[in-house]
């Protein structure tokens, strides 16, 4: 009977801003960092990994708020916590006075996701199964047990959400098998950033079809005729029947929104993503009204499950991006799933950052499997950065994400990276600031 | 030319959990909180003063977010810094870094409230005025120039909210004189807390009564009997022509929420504070429907302007209730008032807490001075706790604010209540825990 001994967390930044990867039109100087945690127990070969994405400045804040999230799992009886996922989740994040700090929102729930990720790879780990299974082996009474259901009931009860689940029992074998001949589609980010030159970006698009992809995003919002030029050469290397997707940052109000995509309309965009505020929900349907048929896209700062049941509610948007290390872990990715499936809203996960991919590729596996059952109009991210630092990395073959296979959550990352990115101290940033004090 | 030559932040906390002041069914044991932020300036005689309200844990998270904060503010210019109060705060506000930890909400919205809220104070007694008296005076131009009205322009555009306060500027000197001779009407929670026993309920429910207030506040949501009984002693209190008004704390889902306070009507509550999670728009619209004419308030978990745009956009609430330590500060707080006058909503500010009652009674004389020119459905919360540690204290006479006269925004404390309850090591903190090691 193992038992949780302590809890580490890190501060890991990656130097991103210094090549411009990750840029965008509202985010210029990104160094793509995690707060990272690790649930240690008696046993030497088991432990839970976990983390938050940001992007720099405040992960120091990720990391407070973590240790103090994760405080109450110290001493805790591993079957005893992995028994009951949904209580666990619930007793963390009920704490009133970390509550009055959001609620599941900002800093403290970026830290409950940490913690509650690297619980949920725990849990894995000791079932001996990759998430993904773990979840799909959950009966559809246990899966909502786990999932934050609060204030979503005048929505979807659990009662009804049992019976949604109960729906895609049949045909799941065969669904498992298709999937370890394909693969999960995925689309690439990689060709797009902003700060990437004209030639760059053509050769990144080329190279993106060649290895199979046939979607391809790029950033926008920065300057309408640079967007026009940039995603000209998109399209051209697409050809008619590529995807092509844009994505804004939130850079703009709900007119200009209107207005610029409408201009970039003749390059038939898939979707616009983060036309604005990720909190404006009657924004975005003002904005998928006015710009249809392209489709609207949000989700990677949508805040929590009650955001996402209001976008649903409205019909605000065509395509749901939740953020595996935003929203509240599984416990609340879990229930938007549901919110999902029951308005019929495919989910592309937001993906990238650190580690982000290694996350959603199970939770996209789980909603093909047991949630929606479809693949129909839906694709994950996929960027490819950063990978080399993971223990288990995803695997992506001809477009598409290769089923992970090693028991957990992919979220371990290697010793030597977390030594090397620690912040401010570990071997890298330590160099750096003897060259360059001012870092 | 006074500059900014250091920032300091502290994080204060009072005991009050010990007490049950301010209990209520989501927050039992808050201990009322503030990080507290001095900038200092090379003239001894100028500082500015700020805050943010927290519950106790996690206090530390938004101290060391303000210090993060306040960093491009050393060596400023004060006289420059105070020329242009909207450039300031869209430089904080725009640190992408940071800006990812939200965005405009949490942890690190809280910290710019902390950080602003003491540039405003600062900028009030570099003027030698009343904060009330400073936002007045500003042009309707500077006071749009000072708003942030990003992603409002398709509801509110600048040149609207213009037309919109200067429209205000007839009749000011009557109403300043109005003002003066009255006060600012407000009410009372401290007769309501939960954790309060039926006979002190009662009590001071009737020394509310002698003192003049018109309206009392009561928390529900943990037992309906209870509420039955305690809503029961409050109106019978009160008579038929006081206003008694109900706060839930968040803790219901919709349909719950609904019945809940059907079950409250025949006590003809004003209003219902808080029935649902404070981010559900449309969830505040469909309680709304259901209860009238008891009315919907919400807002001292309003996290930002986008939150409040909609809920006048879906006409989800009777009462705005604004938070001024929530909002980025002023500079957001403005941009909320504009609104609510735009869709003619009145504002009644969330207070209480540490120092809230002590911010609020500006905004909402300068509401009524050069916003909204009306007093009709407006009371501003008054909560009779912790005023003892501000240098300049609000003061209440026959149930109405006194118009505050002393420079700035009234956030100062006394240094021996800072050098008292600074968290931990401060001398209250310090001798507790010699006798209770685990506080």
């Amino acid at each position: 009977m193992p038992r949780i001994t302590s809890v580490e967390v890190i501060d890991v930044r990656f130097p991103t801003s210094m090549t411009q990867d990750g840029s965008d039109a509202m985010n210029k100087d990104g160094d793509h960092s995690a707060a990272y945690v690790v649930l240690h127990t008696d046993d030497p070969e088991l432990a839970g990994y976990g983390f938050t994405f940001t992007i720099g400045r405040g992960n120091d804040l990720c990391v407070a708020a973590a240790v103090q999230r994760a405080e109450p799992l110290v001493g805790r009886d591993v079957d005893a916590l992995c028994g009951d996922l949904g209580a666990i989740y619930r007793e963390l994040q009920s704490d009133s006075q970390l509550r009055w700090l959001g609620p599941d929102k900002g800093v403290i729930h970026l830290a409950l996701a940490a913690v509650m990720n690297a619980v949920w790879d725990l849990a894995a780990r000791r079932a001996g199964v990759p998430l993904w299974r773990l979840l799909t082996d959950m009966s559809p009474e246990q899966l909502v047990a786990a999932a934050d259901l609060r204030y979503l009931t005048d929505v979807l009860t659990p009662e009804q959400a049992v019976t949604l689940l109960a729906r895609q029992e049949p045909g799941r074998k065969q669904r498992i098998e298709d999937l370890e001949a394909s693969g999960y589609p995925c689309y690439t980010t990689s060709a797009g950033w902003l700060g990437y030159s004209d030639a760059k970006l053509r050769r990144l698009c080329e190279e993106a079809v060649a290895a199979g992809y046939k979607h391809v995003k790029l950033k926008v919002g920065a300057k309408l005729a640079d967007d026009i030029r940039r995603c000209g050469i998109a399209r051209e290397v697409l050809g008619p029947d590529g995807h092509l997707m844009i994505d804004a940052n939130q850079v703009w109000d709900v007119p200009e929104a209107i207005e610029w995509v409408k201009a970039l309309a003749e390059f038939e965009p898939l979707w616009i993503e983060e036309p604005t505020s990720p909190d404006d929900i009657l924004g975005h349907a003002a904005i998928r009204k006015a710009v249809a048929p392209i489709g609207v896209a949000t989700g990677e700062h949508g805040m929590n499950r009650v955001l996402f049941k209001q976008m649903f509610q409205a019909g605000a948007i065509d395509y749901c991006q939740l953020d595996a290390a935003r929203l509240g872990s599984v416990n609340e990715v879990l229930a938007v799933y549901l919110l999902a499936a029951w308005f019929d809203v495919p989910v592309c996960p937001h993906a990238g950052g650190v580690g982000l991919c290694e996350l959603v590729q199970h939770l996209a596996i789980f909603d093909y499997l047991a949630v929606s059952g479809s693949l129909e109009r839906r694709v994950t991210e996929y960027v490819d950065h950063l990978h080399e630092h993971f223990v288990d990395p995803c695997v992506i073959r001809n477009g598409a994400y290769v089923l992970p296979s090693a028991p957990g959550y992919s979220a371990e990352m290697h010793r030597e990276s977390l030594e090397s990115y620690r912040f401010p101290d570990g071997a890298y940033w330590a160099s750096r600031a003897e060259v360059d004090p001012l870092t």
